[in-house]
């Protein structure tokens, strides 16, 4: 069977650019077949981490915050961009702390996903971070007035099949879990 | 105590409209403790829906192509964008028979996640579709060739944890049903 070939970009044209924070841009592109695609948008979004964060009796250091990009109050996981250089295990040990001000020494990727396969939106990387223990005061230096809440694990199972509002990221780490869980064990 | 507060928006400036693709706009936000932001950036994309579509034997329908934006062949699953005024589970019943050829008479709402909670970006809903059948051939509508591939679910979870380029909604999709699979026992 013929391999899978990749399109080729033609000409690109940055259309709006307010780094770090987007940038999009228009591609002409060449598909393998030859046909011409003369408009084809790529945004561009920072890469940012997001950490499912266990105590030790497992409930879910979870985030109740107005999220403004989903138009409501929605309950979250420790989350935050890579800021430029950064590692994205660093980045989620540092946005936990700064966020909730739980540590931990346990830690291991769930993995990483391109958010949008035809426009890229920055890549997501997963962790889940076992026996946190609290070592300060959350920072309060983010824009959203945030309140930590303690979770049971089942119980964020149930809240995202509730239909209540939450953002993908959410989802994904939760799920991973399950999936962690299942082929551990 | 006291309750968590939305942002208002003082003004906003659309930068970038190509609709139905992608629009942008800077919008400026008073915070609810008062702190004025001038740029605050909303990225609209399209809603879409995404289909983890079961055989009877439990393989999971899934598509090998190329997708741009990821920069990379990924294998994925049945999905596409919403088409104006179309309900969620209608798009995607749309995309399975489109995409793959099959059918499904056993659908179940898997929840609906806004994709990016600070820029929006679109709402994605998830479908598990059991019990599928073949009934014509894929359309080969879409822009990329796509190679139909019947994958194990236990592969296909084992997949998601193996670091191979896949996109943020293949990994909800199989993490939900994994959640689903343990919320029904």
């Amino acid at each position: 069977m013929a391999a899978l070939r990749p399109w080729r970009v033609r000409a690109r044209k940055v259309l709006l650019s307010v780094r770090p924070w987007l940038e999009v841009a228009r591609e002409e592109l060449v598909l393998p077949d030859g046909r011409m695609i003369d408009d084809y948008y790529r945004v561009d979004l920072p890469d940012y981490a997001v950490v499912v964060a266990l105590l030790p009796d497992q409930r879910v250091i979870a985030e109740r915050r107005y999220k403004h990009g989903s138009r409501a109050v929605t309950l979250g996981l420790p989350a935050g961009y890579l800021e430029a250089g950064e590692d994205p295990l660093c980045a989620a040990r540092r946005e936990l702390r700064e966020e909730t001000g739980f540590t931990s020494t346990r830690w291991r990727s769930l993995g990483a996903f391109v958010v949008d396969g035809n426009r890229n939106c920055g890549t997501a990387h997963f962790f889940l971070a076992t026996d946190c223990v609290r070592a300060s005061e959350p920072d309060g230096q983010d824009l959203e007035e945030t309140r930590v809440e303690l979770v049971g694990f089942a119980e964020m199972s149930a809240i995202l099949r509730s239909g209540a509002p939450l953002e993908i990221c959410t989802a994904t780490a939760i799920g991973l879990v399950h999936l962690e869980i299942r082929a551990r064990g």
